[in-house]
């Protein structure tokens, strides 16, 4: 059994790319992953499921039909299922995403943003 | 639709009582909730569900069968189902807990510790 802890600043330093979330964990049939991002993501819905962002570091805004979301560090929020939305972040930003496994980043937008998943770092 | 981030500090100057978690957002049929620790908790597991333990502030130890986990702010650990554990902290220590809704915190073990579950903060 793993008995180490995991360490989100630790974890950050292993990867640089925007937009492409990272597997820290698992819980039960749900994923940990950690996310870089700078600039604007596409506007996209997750039919199935709703997202929780957490905001490690920067800030994170996130454009929803009815309003804008801000977040700071030490701040999250969760994005409902079939709710569009856009994030986006004008300094780099770093997060902590919770979904079901096998979520697909781009929703149903797809497209050249979409990232693999079940990379692990 | 509520647009309000959740703001950890803020959430956490809103109680003072140990052990007892208090949900702050839903994902799913999953429940985020803030808890302050200190002491020694009880052995207890969780036969139907994995549980994971983020620490914002202080530092919390996992007592385990097979050895210990040392967690510090902006570390996480996840406890997976079936397996005894008996968190501690030395020092007050605060953490957000990931499991879904209507677990028990003190799990099979039960005693003077159970805390409500569904208490929002």
């Amino acid at each position: 059994m793993n008995l180490a802890s995991i360490n989100f600043r630790e974890k950050l330093s292993r990867f640089h790319d925007h937009w492409s979330p990272k597997v820290i964990a698992e819980l039960n049939d749900y994923q940990f992953k950690l996310v870089k991002v700078h600039g604007e993501f596409v506007w996209h819905e997750h039919a199935e499921t709703d997202e929780a962002f957490i905001v490690l570091a920067g800030r994170l805004k996130i454009e929803l039909a009815e309003g804008m979301v801000e977040l700071s560090d030490g701040e999250m929020y969760v994005v409902p299922r079939g709710v569009r939305h856009k994030p986006s972040a004008e300094q780099e930003c770093h997060m902590l995403l919770i979904e079901p496994r096998g979520v697909r980043n781009t929703g149903d937008a797809g497209g050249a943003l979409t990232a693999a998943n079940d990379v692990w770092v």
